[in-house]
């Protein structure tokens, strides 16, 4: 397996932005580890990121800069934030209150594959309904 | 916020993969929490992980399936899989030995942003150079 030296020990942020000017961010629990959602930013939004160390990720389906919890509330703390190897992955160590996924759930990851079917492995900790009014 | 509620309360596995037939795939350690790495999976190399046990990438730079540790040794033994509310990204809970990243790293999120730069927060755990030979 080769990859690519440079990228991989350079100290210069040069994120891999791919084809649609998006890089893939995981948000991940500072405090407990567990990985919350998975979403995308674009440039701007890394930057934004990096200033106010308040998540913003961009939305595929809206097409805009979505500041996480601009709706529901439930911001992301930026505590940390790690790149990969080849610089084309993102982690947030974020510090959140509950209820992280739109669904109610702490969580986006609240299925599990088991015998080929998905199982529920987690309750919801709010409800949308209540937060997300039309 | 809307969502695709079917997708999210549903219990058939229905892994949304992208226009070139791949889903994203985390590996978190786990006993630690730990992020190892960020991959990709196309339908193949998702059955073979959930019927082996072992986790089966695809290589987009190589084009083909990546069985994790086939050339370092360095295999993920998969204990549970997880999927998010839209199913277009998956989580991998591994049991692992010592260095996931293929540049001696224990995780490929060895480095993290720092007033604008970047600074390595792990050692390597192991030389790659005596793993990867030609």
């Amino acid at each position: 397996m080769s990859g690519n030296s440079q990228i991989e020990e350079e100290l210069e942020l040069s994120p891999k932005f791919d084809a649609n000017g998006l890089i893939t961010a995981i948000a991940q629990d500072a405090k407990t580890g567990q990985i919350l959602m998975v979403a995308y930013m674009n440039k701007e939004s890394l930057e934004l990121t990096i200033r106010t160390s308040r998540a913003t990720y961009y939305s595929r389906s809206r097409k805009k800069l979505w500041k996480k919890g601009e709706e529901s509330g439930h911001f992301q703390k930026v505590e940390q934030i790690l790149v990969d190897c080849d610089q084309d992955c993102i982690v947030l160590k974020v510090s959140v209150d509950a209820g992280q996924c739109h669904t109610g759930h702490q969580s986006c990851f609240y299925r599990a594959v088991e015998n080929g079917k998905l199982k529920f492995i987690a309750k919801k900790v709010y409800d949308p309904k209540e937060v997300y009014k039309k």
